[in-house]
């Protein structure tokens, strides 16, 4: 069964380990790939064109915008980020699942394009845990670490808008709880019905 | 996080295993019971109230039909069966997942009353390997393998109103895949969404 890749759209407030998981969950999973955002900022030495970025000029980013190229973008320092539509395109079209780690603002602009990607929200175990691992960067005031504290409280009340919510307690745990949904979603109706019609109705 | 449990709805042409998958399922699963029906036919020696059945008097069967108690019903040769609502009820309330083998008729009527379950459809790999598996039973005439061959051609396209479609190539496959199901639909937003919120908001 040749089937479409699937898009995986990862977010969660910091402080949750979720860039660790992703590295993870990409290192274990042969068919997923992460997607790569175009971006209008120099290169930096060592990075590599397709790779880290694309490399656009503001030109060509606006130029892209205007024809909805993009899944998602946004600015930053004066500089624009996006989610190039085709090369996600191209990718689940060969088969290949894309993974993307975003925050809540991008997922639900990709939300809104690309309502059949998989979006996932990955949580702490607690409060508590959550402030114990801002804490422990050791680097900030107490006042930095109440301010991140009320920020990330204020992104996970967006989970509502995900598919999944994934507690990361043990990195690996978390990890497979990722495959178990990419295995389900594979094999739902809405993915693979037409299908199992076609096969048994030609 | 104490959850309530899911009920799990397994239906697929007569021909693709779903018993043997359902049996090693609920055995590698502790956290998984069959769900037991109610009926209006006769004990049988060895059969045991609340294991094998509910055994009504139609009188106390048509009167709880009356009252809803029932997820589902059929008449079969003159005798009721039903799935108690209440049995189920309390089953997940406990946390148990439970777990019911049904004809697609069935499973209808249970989505109807119950969309909240998770609706698995099991298909054959093929065609070609549907035909042989009634084949091979080696006890039916052309006639009635090729009237059994287009009955279960035409369950399949009842699929469209499941949620999964689980192939059996090898029963450990598709047992693997249904444990990846439940592990998944566990933490869809639309089952641990408000746990999370609260957790995060009090």
């Amino acid at each position: 069964m040749k089937q479409e890749g699937i898009l995986i759209i990862i977010s969660g407030p910091s402080g949750t380990g979720k860039s660790t998981i992703v590295k993870e969950f990409i290192n274990r999973n042969n068919d997923v790939e992460l997607s790569v955002s175009a971006t209008t900022r120099k290169i930096r030495p060592g990075e590599q064109e397709g790779k880290n970025y694309f490399f656009l000029s503001k030109k060509d980013f606006t130029e892209k915008l205007k024809e909805e190229s993009f899944l998602e973008y946004a600015e930053v320092y004066g500089n624009y980020y996006g989610t190039p539509r085709d090369f996600v395109d191209e990718k689940l079209k060969a088969g290949k699942n894309v993974l993307l780690e975003i925050d809540t603002e991008g997922a639900l602009q990709i939300k809104d394009k690309f309502p059949q990607g998989v979006f996932i929200f990955i949580v702490p175990p607690s409060i508590n845990e959550l402030q114990r691992r801002i804490n422990s960067r050791g680097t900030e005031t107490e006042e930095e670490v109440e301010r991140r504290l009320n920020s990330s409280l204020e992104e996970i009340k967006q989970l509502t808008h995900y598919d999944y919510v994934v507690m990361n307690d043990h990195i690996s745990d978390a990890v497979q709880l990722i495959e178990a949904i990419l295995k389900a979603e594979k094999v739902s109706v809405l993915r693979s019905g037409n299908y199992w019609l076609s096969t048994f109705t030609s």
